[in-house]
């Protein structure tokens, strides 16, 4: 990779080794979950070797990698499905730790951000709700803040909600009268306007009273920690000051999480389908079967070379998108929504091809492949599955089309249709 | 399906009937296996309603239906992932079934066959070796049986062996000496000379000394109690009443199983990609985002559509197939390879956008559907790799067609080359 | 292929060696229409073979095979670009053949079929029209025939009206009042009566008065003589007796006409990507590269087998629906839209496949590859483009599921969402 | 696009404007080649512009552009079939143009490359030839040149020699004795001894006794004038100073020319499948159908999107890959091997999905979309077929994975095979 800085290419190298070193011997059997003790200690290792939050401001404690180049070193922490964990650049906490080092107070900086960027404590996003609430369509929030004297009064159930058996606090996206919400004046005034309510976000410690974790939802994954259960708030109090930024943005800083919460999803995964790879390409290498290496056999030729390909163009995809997170939060939204669809199909059939390569062992424990399979085959779904996506790409496309046309680009679909 | 005869369509119906109302509302939780208490208890209320083993002969307690009709009837039994277990009609159990009434002598079906179409007891085929014996390439076959006075001792090891943990006896195929599998004198003779060995087929009890299940493979499906362990046998000692049909004709054997067996396995697998697609139908009815239900909203419409057509393509294909089972062995190896490529891929293919169109749900135990993902992964391995049928697809067409330009048809790529 | 009867396995056989000793050597050079004085020659000859219009009633003049047999014939034909018009089966005059021997009177039968079945005179089927009338839509119908006296007026222009130049007669598809059209009374009365208005068929002699062959439109194809130019109807006035079988059922006639018509296009491009794939054989068989032949090396092993597996599947599924053309229009209808997506997607794969593995002879006038695949491309689009039968597909699905449910099967998408 | 320098994104925003002021109105009937004198005149307009030769250094009258930023202006250049043409960056003449600035001779390229760079003059690049000599394996190479005192005679047959009739010169691939070509010591050195000969290039003027044009060869694109006939060369003896930089290094110099030239092939023909898209676009907005316009359609936006993922990925890789065009050779060509099939297919994707999107006018010469599929279907088989780059895809990614095993790598793929 040509253009990366000096420093974060040694970095890259340091994790690379460590991760080959240090976190693939520790990782549990395919289909168990890493046991906690493993990773605290894991997590003091990375500490000692200086890879530790390679995506956070050094002044947190982090190893300080500008947003534009997390994509290599987040390739190497997940080369190892436990790596992200283990080096404190996992979703959730990655994607809260980016917000508020972007929008928290100092305060709720020192109370929220320094445990976690520490890897002390853990944090869930509470925003994903049961039907017919926010899943694919944000503007269907149905928990809802309302503000009594110096507090709010959080009322609303959320499922899905990654971590939350493990973590501290919550990020709870709550709507809020849009008056009450009198600060947000700018930004995503427009969009609330049209949705009719602004929304909240709100950090709330999870010990806070009417917070309560509720039922269990088993997803396919096994790397993260804590599950995805639903959550409750009922009548949860909580001050002013638990309002993260200030109040009636949440949608517009689910925009700043979420383009590049979304795009740290990619370079994980990413990081992942290059193990993949890397384990069929050694079962290429040795396994024979009608009288030579499946390597030199042109139908695993097909599968390995389709696969370079996935990974290249998904490489160079998310660095397409890493130039304008930190300069221009549209675009930054428009290539990350199409760099998602991307990655998340790609990875899906690096491994998938991986698994076809190493045949029973493939599908079995033998191997950790398919556990990798159902490691990513959420991520065609959460944050926006593939359709949604398509959905909102293509409009996308027909809005700017449309504009070009109106300021004076000549139609191309014209046909001369009378005689 | 116009050409189905009014006894074997009656069947299906009842058949349908039984899945949707005694079958489905048992089925174990996402994830988990069947309880066998229920699976006895399902049994006999299969045999009650009529539709228990349908493919086996009426002699042997079956519902007696024409092979070239098994389609219809399994699609039904597999729109459960336990309905084929039910109905007496699952892998590998169904296969050896087949095998039996084709091959067994009259003494071998009543000790085997007769308790198997009963469901009293399982079997298990052992075939699949550890590297390097035989996987995709059967001429590898490392297990081996030597004859000594009467009796023969088989010794090897074998991996995969589906159902392994809960069989009552194995069909092992083992090698054997082409000399002292003298009796193996037409059909895969010249096969065997290439391969410079015979194969024999033994029906092994499970309690034979020397037989003992080794360590437990863990595979994502769920739908074959008793896993798919390694097996060891040691010094096996069996009486020649044991060899299943002839000495040294166990390569021919494997294909008279093979296959109707993999053609088998398409027929249910597509019962339970139809379920999938009836699940996701039924959110997409009732699910509302961006303003409509999924079922109005084109891309939802794309994958359904999608699904469809790989349903109505897989049936179409196995109807061609099943035509040919019982008439021309060629022919149906060929036809068979074809379908059980194509009908893997769809399967997979139509389940996994049923999960795109349920979201969240789709990838937790909310919903089955990431499961069923994960029981027919496999099927694009086992019974021959898609990669593997593609090797000799494209070998067939080749030989195929080079032998019409050597019979006169005149070749068709020829261009001016000279000046 | 099993169940054809040995008459129809005679005459296929007898096509198979006309095509391949007759018409294949006759054939232009790749990109150039067939002279018009050739095709009456070969046409001749195909009569002395005793092969000419195998779709026809013997009484008038074909081979009379049963529509549920077509398939095979109409593929020995198709493996020549030229061969369906030289056995007087291609479209458009097939598909009006078809249903002027089920619909019309015997006297315009004497008058219009029997030369067109004997290939005297060619036909044309003139439904489509300029932006905004009917396309892919049929509803939009903005031609118009009023009842004037004994006579009929017919006033508008059609477009892409295949054949036009070269025919003797059009089967015009005109809007009728739905009063006028008194007769039209079952069948396709609702959907008629959604549409606010009838449709009616006339058979209109290309010299009436008002009838002109308007402005070219050159297409890709190469396949139909007389191209697919505007044709424009002015105040044409005809008999009452040139009304195609009633007034007022032109939608369902149209209907009948579809769905064996699209599904014959299906057979003879099906025969046609045999041909393309028999043109890739054998230059793999005798192209050398990296040391082998290319018919020995994966890559082109892959796209061998994904096109025999693409022939395959298309077989299968012509002659599923085959088999309900004659019984059941209804599943027809549904049927051939399924099989008519799926075939003209993998007819165009398995040329373009074939090109790729004939380099840049393929893409060349050195082969007739590209011309194939410029042939068929059209084909994803007339009788109804891809994404419109696939809206078609999904809607018909979603109808199908929800009178299941309706009618007392379960819903399988429901989860517990309450705590 | 954030990292283009200020004046490069100056001009291709000029380049945009006169390629949809001036371009795009003098462009030449679908099918149709652009007329010669059209062609000189708008050369000359774009010399005006100031847009002429983007790629070409200042010395020799170009815009001087730096190659790793050659993309957005090449891009906007093939948003017109014919716009590289009349911006003189179009194959062959601009990776001829490109070579002869690294290699030649500055007597060489007075001669040759300043004619070439003004657009005065017209080359061909003579490589290919019939089989069995040099296509996709370049080894094959039969064309000889024979080093006759202080001449070189050069005798063979070259074919597909794109240009060649409105050429005046051609650069030949010519093997020669590898002793003959003694200064030939470094570089390609190894890969000649493995192939028995080394290769020389020759600068030869097309007006050189014994050169001639044969037979033309009519392939299916429009955007090369002068077609791609086979060349003949008949003991055509030219002076050592023809020699192309220096003797034996032909082979070398071959992929000096390939890596860029295969990439400005993405370059150009993405813009023209951005161009096909606008078009599809435009259809979409105002092209209305069961009941609403198509962009508002979820088949449409499928479609739609699709192509938008598409684009913006081949971007994003060509991007990946001109960033060491200039640097790193050896990685240049891997990556630009990769971009080359992924992009190859990915606009033919583009402009097959916008020919569904406007249906009937797609395929005919309504609009031009059918022909842009026409000009670049070629493309995903010159410069290396996709599946010949698959091969060598796979290769280097086991090689480069054998290496890293080697260098200390954990094996991935170990499994217990004991018991």
């Amino acid at each position: 990779m040509s253009h990366i800085p000096a420093d974060v290419e040694e970095l890259r190298q340091r994790t690379r080794t460590f991760i080959r070193d240090v976190v693939i011997p520790a990782e549990p059997h395919p289909g168990d979950y890493l046991d906690e003790g493993v990773l605290t200690d894991l997590k003091a290792k990375a500490k000692e070797a200086g890879v530790f939050a390679p995506h956070v401001p050094a002044e947190w404690g982090g190893q300080g990698v500008p947003i534009e180049f997390w994509s290599p070193v987040f390739q190497e922490a997940g080369y190892s499905p436990i790596g992200p964990a283990v080096l404190n650049c996992m979703a959730p906490d990655e994607g809260n730790m980016h917000m508020l080092a972007q929008i928290a107070t100092q305060e709720q900086k020192e109370r929220f951000l320094a445990p976690l960027a520490a890897g002390d404590v853990r944090s869930s996003f509470a925003m994903t709700e049961p039907h017919p609430g926010t899943g694919s369509d944000p503007s269907a929030l149905a928990t809802r803040a309302v503000k009594d004297g110096d507090e709010w009064v959080i009322t609303g159930d959320k499922r899905f909600i990654s971590g939350a058996e493990l973590c501290s606090f919550f990020v709870v996206m709550a709507a809020t009268d849009a008056e009450e919400s009198a600060a947000a004046t700018e930004g995503s005034g427009s969009a609330q306007a049209k949705m009719g309510q602004a929304a909240t976000m709100f950090l709330v410690p999870k010990d806070t009273p009417g917070v309560s974790v509720g039922r269990p939802i088993h997803t396919v994954d096994r790397t993260i920690a804590g599950g995805h259960p639903y959550v409750h708030f009922d009548d949860v109090r909580v001050p002013t000051s638990a309002i993260l930024g200030e109040p009636g943005k949440g949608f517009a800083y689910a925009q700043v999480r979420l383009a590049p919460a979304r795009l740290t999803h990619c370079m994980r995964w990413l990081g992942l389908a290059r193990r993949a790879l890397d384990t069929a390409l050694d079962r290429a290498e040795h396994r024979e079967a009608f009288g030579d290496v499946l390597a030199r056999q042109g139908l695993a030729q097909e599968l390995i070379a389709q696969s370079v390909i996935d990974i290249e163009t998904s490489d160079a995809m998310i660095t397409k998108t890493s130039e304008v997170l930190a300069t221009d939060a549209k675009e930054a939204n428009s290539r990350s929504s199409i760099a998602k669809v991307y990655c998340s199909e790609a990875v899906y059939r690096v491994i998938d091809r991986a698994i076809q390569l190493t045949g029973g062992d493939g599908v079995s424990d033998q191997l950790p492949l398919v556990q990798y399979l159902n490691d990513v085959r959420p991520f065609r779904i959460y944050d926006g599955a593939t359709e949604t996506h398509k959905f909102a790409i293509s409009r996308r496309a027909s809005s700017k089309r449309r504009k070009e046309v109106a300021a004076g680009a000549p139609r191309l679909d014209i046909v001369r249709e009378a005689r």
